[in-house]
């Protein structure tokens, strides 16, 4: 099976750590892309950049069908455009928080949300009352510190980081961790060790899942709201982007150069 | 005041009947704009259309801001864009669904939202929650009738629309009726005239309280969630949407061009 | 258009107070007209004081029907009596909670009302639930200074309300502030420029809302919950208020007087 | 003990009704008095009669206070007056609707309410709202017989319920049955007998849940909504209705004649 | 009226207080029964115990039904084994913690609940979910006092639950107090007079309850989830629990020995 | 990786069915162990079938720890005795409805369940509430075939039920379908093929989960409410059945016969 891992963000090098995580847990005949769209935000800290993440995400999982790939998972804790990338998607398609969430509500009676910036917390319940999972989640706490100091060698992300769970423990009734980060994938181990309670991580959390109902043979509803969007010709400078009848998948020419749109 | 409606859908011809329905009630000394951006589909029936409509409407969000714009309504049902849109914009932001519904919810114990395809009713349950309006919104019905049909001439639209809103009232248990398209803003008198009971169309119903807001010196929170987006480089072929410091009102150089994303 | 404004409460200086903020905000043409009933409590401060404020509430709304009134405001932060003037009124009615609460909605993620007395939180807190607003209404904030304290020379009233509007900002993750007594109106600019974030007052947001749905002839619906109230006579001290055929607008003789009733 | 049972309707006929129903199953000691106001509606159907049967109501409280009432039970099926009649009583004061869904929660998973006039459905929403009953009551239904129809002889009032019982249970997956008006107490038993599931019937549930909770010397809360009324003098014809130090239960003069207003 | 209230635990110390409890607050006709299962957990204080003390529970309902009991109390703050208990009975089954939260929701507008170990206040909260109370619970707080040490001579329980309530007072907003366990029933009056507010204990409170339906005739709808159990035969060491045609009270012969089952 | 599957009722037939459609699914390092409890209801169709199918469950769980099972999977709909098995269990337990309305939750906007008897639709929805699952269940709909029925060769039992999703998926709005019984396992493939649309089974979805869970180390939160089972010693026929220090995971002496406990 061939699992897609999109980081929504242009920064590779988080791709990369992303992947080497997802790596580790895979099943021994499932293949694991991780790739970043060549254009939108280098990080997602708002609505504004969600938004501009979107189309690049929409057109790696336009090529993703193309190259037969057989499920999705958006690697971002927002999980932005996740609705409209079921559209284009034939198999599942999971969003780390999405996936982190749901596994916390099956393993303890609530969690706390653990993230990186306080402008982000209202997102995360955004998510959470998406998803059903509101009775679950505790509380949303922020760290302030930014996505890419996630990896800094040096800063003080890690200990600013874990010290917040504890507080999440002690202050927040929650029995378990969920980190509210792509960017803090390869943090989990560690703050889990530490920590002595159940600490939730999306990447690998959404890889599995999505690895468990391709195996199931379960994929995304094509009737309703998920149906494949209708055939137009869009306008302007996104074109490329128009779902046509004879382009099921749209997407611009050049997929994996930096100037494909 | 200025006050711009951005429709984000690229149909010229929806956006000038949007603009006559919204000069017709704006108050004497209060300029009304009326835009579609020159990039994306042609009209919105689902998420993946709401994610490609999205970036031109921000780019029109980001003028509005450097043309002195007091407030903005974006006029498609689905209010694509809304809290990315507050993030750039100092004024009061309204989606005419948002708008509709809070007005009804005050005219009404209860009402029913009619629509055009069944593939959107979900969106317009996901905005009723947001909105916290789910306690009065009873019912979402869809027509089946295709956006672009609604003013074509001769078309049964009209017909089948006025049906649904008579069944609505006897079926749902609602009093009054909101108007789910963007497109219907033209038939809302009629309808009204001839059921006999509140139907709200959010055009104008969206114009109106921003005017409103507007005159009470009301702006959009800029702590928080909605804060301007933080300064950073974007990637590829969006790098034109950039937020910097030394431009808080990113957009690509040539707005009124097809070419100018 | 003609704008009634209520006061439910008998104190003329507040009524005079709301008149003169909302004769500022109002279009030019739209008639403004502030009162008080004759009778009733002089201020609203629990369920017992509200309930005895609605009958000289409802015979305004009787009185306004006979003088073409086209809107009302009910001014009182508990919003007394409006299911009950929705069924006596053909035009909107909107309470300045209701109207305060979906303004604060619309422009920030989550808002406090900062109120007076410590007894009317939970009234706060059912109204919120009822207009669908808990999602947006993070806490209800009480200062204990009363209601007839506000407008007091020399009171410590102002200072209290503004370090009470500080700290919702910082310790409820709202981001903008709902003043909660129709007494603080006059208090609302200065309250505002000191704290850098929205602050919603309902007194006026009302008057614009209203006064906007007249613009767009969107009226109370006369099916369902707010049909006029059945033709009966009531007995005893209360028989003026008898909703008869004959007199669709029931009002004791003497309106403007204190034995009116 | 002293129960007051208040009907907040003047229709003489129904309080004796209820009385008579009332008085079988209270235990030997417990004295029970059924009044009607002396002013007001005949019968409340609808927003604006509840706000007009309030002030007699209320009456009716603060006499009981000074005759050493121990509850109140009132009974009628929207429990108007019931938080500022809290504020008034010392002992439990319990509202028939209240009463009657409570009990109807402990004996089925889900029940329907059966009630006269659709425009009263609104208003069963509401209060099974506001009491957490939303999760039991599966639908609220309408008979369109008017309140005073109920016991007069020969109508063909007690077939159609009966009838609306039955398909209650049919359709809406609910096994137990609230009837919701006060004047269907008689019915109750007739009813339950031709049905086969428990028939709940507010005037009896209320009553005998009052004498429970003063056996226990159970009171109304004191402290926060419920405190008593702040002392103020009301204006103009409602006078004497106000709450001061030295008439803790205020109340005019003369009580039982038509005049006491 | 014949009442069984069942201590699901097997402490027969604890029962016997309940019975001494119940019997000063029920009518003169009413016959109170306390009893303990022969087998089970001597104190009930999470999940595993709760599911192990429910058949006992269940084979003194099935014994108090070929016994004439009219209506059972399930006297744990869990309410283990309602809904089986609902299926066997006939008559009303309440439980403590139902009867507790549902009296208070009538006297105040809002309670805490104080109960003993930590661990068990997520089952306080899925209960008052259950009950649609979660409206008027304002928080659950846990003093960490076992189970049996509440009547321990000497012990500082009493204080210590004492010091709580008041907490919950000063810093939930809530106005009345919920014992939180059946053994803190013989403490309730002392910590009512300490606190000035009221305490509702469970055990009094079920038990007058019930005996309020059953004086009503009203009973446990036996359409639906409540119908009486499937005949079948069960395997192993439950055979005994077999609910059969014949026998349509299932339980093993030798009921009040300890080895009965 | 060792997962144990438990199907709370003694029918061995459905036991190795369930056990056949496991291990169809599961990765290759993976053992899956099928077992039914030797004591309790062959088939469990209302609460009190799953009170008593409870003790047999929770004596495989603690087995289970005994041989070292990593993760477990209760094969029920009903989920009977699940927070219980997360006390005794260190990996993670998960109920079937549970997994199956998740897995539903991210493949479309809306599922229905589609399950055996009408007296079960209360607690699939019970489930739904718990599991945060109730924006996404549109309906549960009963087809009343008895659970022993499924697998009769000859029977009508599969054009029964799906007939049932057809109408699923016309009449409720959903995309998906739930299937609300494990017996129904080994009918999913044929339902989904015939249906064209996502049909979940929870004994596969479940059993996937709990495997993904184990191999991202994650485990029950051993805080909180799921913590192991306080230290007492049981009375009567349960004793075998009591936590001690001593024997963390209690169970009687022989397992594997019917004579257990």
């Amino acid at each position: 099976m061939r699992i897609k891992l999109i980081n929504p963000n242009t920064t590779v090098r988080m791709t990369e750590a992303m992947g080497r995580c997802a790596r580790e847990v895979v099943a021994p005949g499932t293949e694991l892309i991780a790739v970043s769209p060549s254009m939108g935000p280098p990080s997602i800290e708002g609505y504004y950049d969600e938004a501009l993440a979107t189309p690049g995400l929409l057109a790696e999982i336009a090529a993703g069908e193309r190259e037969g790939c057989d499920g999705y998972v958006i690697a971002c804790f927002g999980d932005p455009g996740l609705y409209a990338a079921r559209e284009l998607a034939r198999g599942p398609v999971i969003g780390i928080a999405e996936a982190a969430m749901h596994a916390a509500s099956v393993l303890a009676p609530g969690f706390s949300v653990v993230t990186t910036l306080s402008r982000t917390c209202g997102m995360a319940w955004h998510l959470a009352e998406r998803y059903g999972m509101t009775r679950f989640c505790r509380n949303v706490r922020a760290t302030d510190v930014a996505v890419l100091e996630l990896d800094q060698p040096g800063s003080a992300a890690r200990r600013i980081i874990l010290d917040e769970c504890r507080r999440a423990l002690e202050e927040d009734g929650s029995d378990a961790i969920v980190l509210g980060c792509a960017g803090m994938a390869e943090l989990c181990a560690e703050i889990e060790d530490a920590l002595g309670a159940p600490v939730v991580e999306g990447v690998t959390a959404a890889v599995k899942w999505v690895e468990a109902l391709v195996t199931l043979r379960l994929a995304t509803a094509k009737r309703g709201d998920y149906a494949r969007p209708l055939a137009k010709r869009y306008d302007g400078a996104l074109e490329a982007f128009s779902p046509t009848e004879a382009n099921p998948n749209p997407m611009p020419p050049r997929v994996s150069r930096a100037g494909r749109m």
